[in-house]
């Protein structure tokens, strides 16, 4: 048992995160009736700023899950355990997420920002752990440069993260247009980042 | 990292495929108690028409994403981001669809309409985004038969959807038919399509 | 692209009854408040009722579905096409579900039955219809025992289901006890059937 | 048909455990609006608390189902059957956890934590079923050490589970204690038990 192969925590981790990030679609609500179409449309513009936002981070963490298990050369209970509270991390996501879409209306955008921030904070975290528990029982090569570079990339979300949610008391505004920032950051960028990171080897 | 068998990225698209697909019928609602059984499930024609549209054009989209993922050789991480954002795509479809549904309803039908095949416009964009991706990072042979006949097949779909969209403004109804028309077309056709493309190699 | 491996199609079909078979969790609802707990919880058999008969139906159909592509060695587009159609059919089970599970409450139970039993007749014959389109594209070996056996076994559901349907009419308990014991039968006795088949191999 | 690979087996029952753990976040409910955020957060606490065991004991089972498999060499119909009823609990899991969500709110605690319990208990008993379904029909070496470390395994979770739900007749909140506490050595010790199996062998 020690020694598996880790094609079915792939699959159970694939299965999770697209499930999480499909559901997000049931937050999305009918426009109010009593609103000209187009005009309650636009009136829902936090509900799908939240969605899209939600599902292009739970996409670069699936990304970002996949890069790391390409280097996992076998599985141990240490590291099921590690992803089971990294899979909690993203099955809870639609919830913060929910709240963000409400947000506006209800005005309470601060708290769910905080709460919205302080979500993807604990992600960061958990993927860390991952990570940690792949090095410490040897299930990945620490030396290799692709797995140094993640280790460099998994250290800095949590960073980013923490600079958003504490912009929340001083910006609200800000600190989302940071996490879209963010958004556009990984989508675009990883390419580069291990471009460099091959240089490397 | 720059080249990594395509297998994780088709079962994360498979899910949200087939996610999307399924989360289409909880927007069935049950028939109206004032009215009798079949009445009250005739009335509710405008859900299950979206919902059967809807299903095919998301399952009609699965068999082009697979029919193009034959020829992918390896992934990077550009291919992930382009094809992150074609899922994004697929996951909105069961709002749109909602909307349709309730659009008789509400009265608000071409609002709808124009809602739904615009959501179906940017899919077919996404998808030529897609394609571009591979053919310009040579993750797949782009004077192969199969991936030009993919490559015009592709091009096609936008037109299609462009016409429907624009049809909207003259004549609502004959939008729609055109829409269920597109669908048996793709479902029934692609048979004849991908024999000539044989043909060519 | 005639001939490609059948493992995609399985993976879709696989998410699509996994998830069917999933959802229909969401129609369990709390029991009324205004009684007490374990005499609320009783008055909903009907939802546990019509839950556990729709998992067991969806999953016994997926192990129907199994047995076919062991036998498929490989796949075409008009394969694609009328598996679509057959999983049209599955997502669409939950819904004739919450209707039965509502019926008792509302009075109709006749009409529910009579969409649930037509909804599984349609399905048994959409699962004769992908088999046809297997042996008559030359998809399986139709000489083969197990292959035949598979056809008379698809050809005895929507007989079943037709009976059932009929039923109704004359009894609807009886109707639905018969339901009851076709998922029973079908659970228990798939390896005996199995072995007959084998036996004239 | 007697004999074929259990990958299908496996994607059908991952898609299941990861879907039934996913829609776990759909009980989570806004907070009041009436009240302060956090305090309304606060508030919530028992879904917060009933998400994460349920979450919890989901993923251990799917660990428990992951291990059995890894000795299942081959499958038969009567291993599907078994399979079907034990995944037709893991889709029962989030009805009651939402029961459980409530019981604070609507005061049936007691009556919602014995549904609870009872519920795992059933499920611990199928996962019995399943052994001994493997067992029985020698689809599973019975002598491997790995496997008899298993079966002990499996032995003790429906006690653990019956020692909970007799304690809830004296003291609710220590029963859920239970709960949490066998939650965290599930998650933590399979390492340990799995070294001292591995030192038999």
């Amino acid at each position: 048992m020690m020694s598996s192969e880790t094609g079915r925590i792939e699959a159970f981790s694939d299965g999770v995160f697209s499930i999480a990030a499909t559901l997000l679609v049931l937050e999305l609500k009918a426009p109010a009736a009593a609103l000209p179409f187009w005009q309650g449309i636009a009136a829902q513009w936090p509900s799908y700023a939240s969605f899209l936002l939600s599902f292009l981070f739970i996409g670069i963490m699936w990304m970002n899950h996949h890069r790391l298990f390409t280097h996992v050369q076998r599985s141990d209970d240490a590291l099921m355990a590690a992803n089971l509270l990294l899979l909690l991390g993203v099955v809870w996501i639609p919830y913060p997420t929910s709240l963000m879409a409400q947000a506006v209306a209800t005005g309470r955008i601060r708290e769910a920002a905080i709460l919205y921030n302080g979500s993807y904070l604990a992600l960061g975290l958990l993927f860390n752990l991952l990570l940690f528990t792949c090095m410490k029982r040897g299930l990945v090569d620490r030396e290799y440069a692709g797995v140094r570079h993640i280790a460099r990339s998994y250290a800095v979300g949590p960073l980013l993260y923490l600079v958003c949610l504490g912009t929340t008391w001083w910006s609200v505004p800000l600190s989302l247009a940071m996490n879209g920032g963010m958004a556009v950051y990984f989508l675009v960028s990883p390419e580069k980042r291990v471009k460099r990171a091959g240089a490397r080897r």
